[in-house]
């Protein structure tokens, strides 16, 4: 059990940010609501999923919707917290903890900032151990914990509930149908899980690995020191790539960013180039002949070559100086009932096979467990 | 207090479908599922709504989707009840009483399944006196009932709740938009209403008066007499035009279809022509010199002119012999505050004021109450 402070806060959104791989939507903004009740007296308490007892009551809050949206829209901040309370009422139970549905991005400070807000402790655990651009593609669903009774909020108060609902998919499909004509972004409050259920199906430890993340990058950067290689010290995985970023394509298509980047080869790499396909998140990293570097789930993730700050598909423009990082997934992405809904045939690329990036998902070398 | 038999469900499907005014959906399939329960032993009543005690849980049952889909799809018939039994378990109460939210259309017989499969009684009354495109266009909410909580369900069993929704009209594009999910039509319950509420809100005894137009139009074809007179001596109103189909244009815009059809006379109006235009339901209908015979909220009916059996907006096509029907609207939709939301402004008439047909709304001469 540890106490998220201010700069536990900064560590996790920094993390989360890399571990978003280009999508997931920006952490700061929950970050710094979650600081101010902080500031005002609140407290964030952070528990491991080895210590929530089996019949805990369990849910995952986070804010759904497009991440431009979301950045924009998701202003009140308790919108995840409506969501959840009105659950409760649905139910007539009060949760005992929460859970982070995904540690990429956005989702990994908002469950924080309900957490500041209720009293209630945060489970050290996410359903993706990274950002996927769909709330189905989570390890809850995939490993058998139902989608619902699940709710959605607006900041205007406004209520969608659902149930009786068996795939998450048709869930999430129902939920960002709603989402659109809340205006793009809303909170959300589901699944629900008992604490047995997320000690089976929950990626253990993601709020540690993205604090020990941030906790290097921001050490490296203090010391001089290499915070890419920082982060790779801590999280597994190997450098990709280094390159600049040339064309950028970007389009909307259904409520995601869709595009592909090329990058132009410095140092190491000079005179050779990548292609980075993505939609919210980066999917696969490829040479020009077709060689596959790393494919989804495994993780793809563009920082700045100097910084380790990381470069989302949001922001990612012509010039920057970037180095791709490739990170193995977490192994309960690499079963076959996950590679159904998160490998490469469910983002579109049926025959690119999934070949797992060697290193370790986690804290530390040797970390295969997790 | 009465009951509903086969050829009262006959009935009642002809006269919904002349108030229909060339939308709603159709009412031959919930006429037919609700047979199909009557001779199972099934019973449906029918109560006034003076008869209904203050304190009685109203709820209106139907379907929403486009009229198209809606035949198509919802075959199974009890996704209304799905709905229904979904926001009894929300509320922790049980429902008393049904109403029709609509009586044009499909949603005269829908609520009649409903009863039958639960035996609670229909109230003698609707929302709106006949149909319109969307579920806010009802006297409930226009009269301040709450539009939440509500329930839809598809034909899986699928539910969405939605609550704390305080405008009936965002309340229809979130329910609207998730039934786009559900494959284009849902069962509904909503709104919930007190006794009081529905007997200050609801348009009175238009269950009677769709039985009484069915009867006439039954009586006059066995009598070969006129069934086009027979309609318009119980439901007042009067020969807007009688004439041959021309041109139909039809457009299918936001799950509305949209048109216009123009009608070259005959009879009396040879020589003449008149132009409707649609939104699912007959919006307008005037002159090619512009003035305005008639326009919403009035109804504006087509019928066959043989027989007046109804003619929609999905089935109307070139050579059809019709008249064209002006019943006054019930004088709950002609007050301010229904007129700023079924007046011809809402519709996108901002130009065209409102001018009110001459005649009465309800069964028999001189019912200018209702």
């Amino acid at each position: 059990m540890w106490s998220v402070d201010d700069a536990a806060l900064e560590r996790i959104a920094i993390g989360a940010g890399i571990l978003g791989t280009g999508g997931g939507g920006n952490p700061y903004l929950g970050r710094l609501m979650a600081s101010r009740l902080l500031a005002q007296g609140a407290a964030i308490t952070v528990v491991d999923p080895d210590a929530v007892p089996d019949d805990a009551l369990v849910v995952s809050v986070g804010g759904m919707g497009s991440p431009t949206v979301g950045i924009e829209r998701l202003q009140r901040g308790d919108e995840p917290l409506v969501a959840m309370r009105a659950l409760e009422r649905h139910l007539g139970r009060r949760f005992t903890h929460l859970v982070p549905g995904e540690i990429g991005g956005g989702n990994s400070t908002r469950p924080m900032v309900v957490a500041a807000q209720t009293g209630l402790p945060v489970v050290d655990a996410d359903g993706m151990g990274r950002a996927f651009p769909e709330l189905q593609m989570d390890t809850f669903s995939i490993y058998g914990v139902r989608p619902t009774p699940a709710a959605i909020a607006d900041p205007r108060g406004h209520v969608a509930l659902f149930d009786a609902i068996a795939d998450a998919a048709t869930l999430e499909r129902h939920a960002r149908a709603v989402t659109i004509q809340m205006g793009g972004a809303s909170g959300y409050a589901f699944p629900v899980m008992t604490g047995a259920e997320l000690k089976r199906t929950a990626i253990p430890r993601t709020l540690t690995l993205a604090d020990r993340i941030g906790a290097a990058v921001l050490t490296a950067r203090t010391a001089h020191a290499d915070p890419v290689a920082a982060v790779l010290a801590v999280a597994g995985g190997q450098r990709l790539f280094a390159g600049k970023v040339g064309d950028v394509r970007r389009r909307l298509e259904g409520g995601f960013a869709r595009g592909e980047l090329r990058l132009e080869g410095t140092g190491e790499h000079a005179g050779r180039a990548l292609l980075v396909d993505f939609q919210n998140e980066n999917l696969i990293a490829r040479l020009p002949d077709g060689d596959v570097l790393a494919v989804v789930p495994d993780l793809i993730c563009l920082v700045d070559a100097e910084t380790a700050e990381p470069v989302t598909t949001e922001v990612v423009r012509y010039g920057l100086r970037v180095v791709v990082l490739g990170i193995p997934a977490p192994a309960m992405l690499k079963t076959p009932e996950a590679l159904a809904v998160v490998g490469p045939a469910a983002f579109g690329y049926p025959d690119v096979p999934y070949a797992p990036l060697s290193g370790w998902y986690g804290v530390g070398a040797g970390r295969s467990d997790w």
